[in-house]
């Protein structure tokens, strides 16, 4: 420890007369002390509620961002939607030749607070595992310490993706701090509204197309593979949001007095669920997985990414898979229809003995990028006229009610289209020699990642190739309670990014 | 007007001294008067929270029925039960020759106040219809004055049952007033659980045989035909409570990361309830409807019951109706399955993009006479198993989650069997010419009420026939937010008691 102490001196005496070369093997270390030195502005960024259903929680994050990526020698710029803004943050380079964008989002999906096992889900609080695999909180205070790399920080948008803001900030002190100037110049486009489904960002991308020009796009976002291996992403799933609800008697009616006789919105919800879909969970609508062939060369890329899908399935507690492809891998190749969320009538001790009035299904489509969104929503559409539902877009009118057997309503948000780029350019190729020199092995690379990031409004617009680089746990319950980063994953993304941006272009 | 007051006088003077025959064509003129001077006692009642979910407010309601029996010059006994006690009130008479047990159920449905239209649904409020058929607010001042019959309290239990209840306590001071005596005791078996499924009142039955011991059962709870016409009912459906629940991954999925490889419990549960039901709304559990069968005779008094189906179904606001029967109350005679609530993951505003964790739907059983509630459960617990589920009581355990595809949790409870008494009996012709008297005409007559009540455990053990009386309307929004009662059927109830006290028996 003592050498290490004296190198650092050493090192701080020198930064401010010189740049100073990082050698590829000081990565480790310095991701580490930069870590450590992160963890008070780390919690003061987690400690703002997140939720973009609330812009005024949202005003104090975005300020907090002007003034972190200012701090860093950044020009911030608010680019106005109508509604929440987006940031763009640039910083120019005297030898680029060319310019990347880094996109990182800020926003946190809602929190139900009743089901954290802590007090406030904005409150950073650091915890281990103990024997029986249970997660005890301990001290904050042990962050100034010797740090377990297994310990993890749980706090809402701690991996998704407060977590990369920090590292890429990090990163940044790194390269201020020896003087490295990245051969391109950096803009970063800050999302505020990412787990809303970034309503203003296609047209904002349009609106801002000269700001944001650039040669490619990093995504800083996402868990890595399971393994948890270094991973490089180079396509993601698309979505879309569907909201269902069929319509029973006009209000609540006694269980009793009309049971058999007044048709139960609950039931007709189940079996028009149960329409679409297979029981082996393959999605019964004609049409849904048109356009999609996986050659025997993709599937060879995609068995090569190091999947224990009998860990995998232990890990999430299931006995069995959908039977949509043969790999884990490959089933993320296909759109998804899938229920997010049912509610009808009353349950568990508020349960009432009537039939409810109607039954609500939210639901995703998590589109591919042979699959348009339009496309995919309109052959749901279709399936439900042809169950013989009438579709509204809100309520029934009474002239409706008393018409039509079964009536539905349909709301559809097409969120942003998939996105997929090639594993062999110029960005991918740039990206893997980076991640070799600061993990000494090839990243494992995925084709498409499950989750949905807006990037297909960039690479559409700005005509970019992207990939994703993600970096936090995989099991970081990210959109659930108790979500959560693994330190030695946040000081590895510190290392992520600290060699992408000493990585030439 | 004047003559009226001045017969009132005449009338008070008399009550000191002698017993004065009621007659028939002063019902009217009584039961209002006695209705207006109840008003205050009866907000009162109303006003106490009366879940049998919170014991605690239960107590004030047994102090209360206590205190208001004993006014009476009932004798009034609690029966322990190990629980919510139930109370026993007993009024003998000299000349008795037979004994009357009467049933009063005084909990009420849980109330989500989110959805009552006023502060507080324990606060009594009145309200009339506008132009615009909208319930408007009117001051509770107004009971002091004339009447609108078609005026309605909204409270919880304004109907179900508290409503009954002061009716019965009325009709007993008006023959206390007027010296009346019935021909026969009367025992008042007062239900604090009837919500709740009365789940201690089967074996208090039993434990109380003698103390219960009587001729017969009158039960002065639920809504009169639909044509708001007198009614008799003569039986009713009982009821049993199923909760299902399917397990889906350990905790909530991000649904981009899982999607089409992660089976979705939501999905699986609404299969399932699809699988029970057919889309006509018939049950397609083999065995359902096995042992009813409906002469052309039954048939016939069936169709009696004049039921405006074009009407009900405007009410309710419905287009067709379950393919069970012909007639409404036909479709009665057979035993449903309903579907009361479903919940998984979040919908609405809280929306999550995942893969719930499990899916849940609380269900009930309405059985009739020929169908026990142990065979019914037993069917569809088989069919639970015939599609593939393994089942458990509470969570599964690991080794299950790994071993079965399927997981539901499947709980029930048997609150009590159904009862019918046939029309030609004893108590059939005495409440009939009780009712006549009252009304001028027959009452019409219902073979079995959709709704339950806990009457089974009477019949069955104290080997007695049981005859409802219900007097509220049917539009009361029982079991609902904005439960109301009419004033007229509140008059008209406190007219149809009084009546069957002073009819010989």
């Amino acid at each position: 420890m003592k050498k290490y102490y004296i190198g650092l001196i050493l090192l701080f005496t020198l930064l401010d007369s010189y740049a100073q070369e990082i050698q590829d093997n000081e990565l480790d270390k310095l991701s580490l002390r930069y870590a450590k030195s992160s963890f008070d502005e780390f919690i003061n960024l987690l400690s703002l509620p997140n939720d973009a259903h609330f812009p005024n929680d949202i005003k104090k994050n975005i300020q907090w961002c002007e003034s972190a990526f200012a701090n860093r020698g950044f020009i911030t710029k608010k680019l106005t939607t109508g509604g929440i803004p987006l940031i763009l943050a640039n910083k120019n380079y005297k030898n680029a030749k060319k310019t990347v964008l880094v996109y990182l989002q800020v926003d946190g999906q809602p929190v139900d607070t009743t089901k954290w096992f802590q007090e406030n889900p904005y409150k950073a609080t650091l915890k281990e595992l103990d024997a029986a695999k249970k997660w005890n909180t301990i001290p904050i205070t042990k962050l100034e310490g010797d740090i377990n790399p297994d310990w993890r920080i749980f706090a809402r948008s701690a991996s998704d993706a407060k977590g990369p803001v920090m590292m890429f900030l990090k990163a940044m002190d790194i390269i201020n701090d020896f003087k490295q100037e990245p051969n391109y110049n950096i803009k970063v486009i800050l999302d505020f509204e990412e787990e809303i489904s970034s309503p203003r960002l296609p047209k904002a991308v349009i609106d801002y197309k000269e700001e944001l020009a650039s040669d490619m796009l990093v995504i800083f976002d996402g868990p890595r593979h399971i393994s948890n291996q270094p991973t490089l992403t180079y396509g993601a799933r698309g979505i879309t949001r569907l909201s269902l609800e069929v319509f029973g008697p006009r209000a609540p009616q006694h269980s009793g007095h009309y049971g058999n006789y007044v048709p139960n919105p609950a039931l007709k919800l189940s079996q028009l669920l149960a329409s679409m879909m297979q029981d082996d969970g393959r999605v019964a609508i004609p049409g849904w997985y048109d356009g999609i062939e996986i050659s025997p060369e993709i599937k060879k890329i995609l068995r090569e990414v190091p999947d224990d899908e009998k860990t995998i399935r232990n890990k999430l507690g299931i006995a069995s898979i959908d039977n949509i492809a043969e790999t884990y891998q490959e089933s993320i190749q296909y759109p998804s229809l899938g229920i997010l969320g049912l509610r009808s009538g009353w349950t568990g001790n508020e349960t009432r003995t009537i039939i409810p009035s109607s039954a609500i299904a939210e639901m995703n489509i998590r589109l591919v990028k042979e699959t348009s969104a339009q496309r995919m929503v309109d052959l749901v559409k279709q399936h439900i006229i042809k169950e013989g539902y009438h579709i509204v877009d809100s309520l029934p009118t009474e002239k409706e009610r008393m018409e039509y057997p079964k009536i539905v309503r349909f709301n559809y948000n097409i969120a942003y289209d998939a996105f997929r780029t090639d594993f062999d350019t110029e960005i991918g190729r740039w990206l893997r020699k980076a991640m070799n020199r600061a993990f000494g092995s090839a990243p494992v690379q995925i084709r498409t990642g499950g989750g949905s990031i807006p990037i297909s409004p960039f690479v559409n617009t700005l005509n970019i190739p992207a990939v994703i680089v993600p970096t936090v746990n995989k099991d970081n319950n990210q959109h659930s309670p108790n979500e959560n980063i693994r330190l030695g994953n946040y000081i590895d993304g510190i290392k992520t990014v600290t060699a992408i941006l000493t990585q030439e272009l």
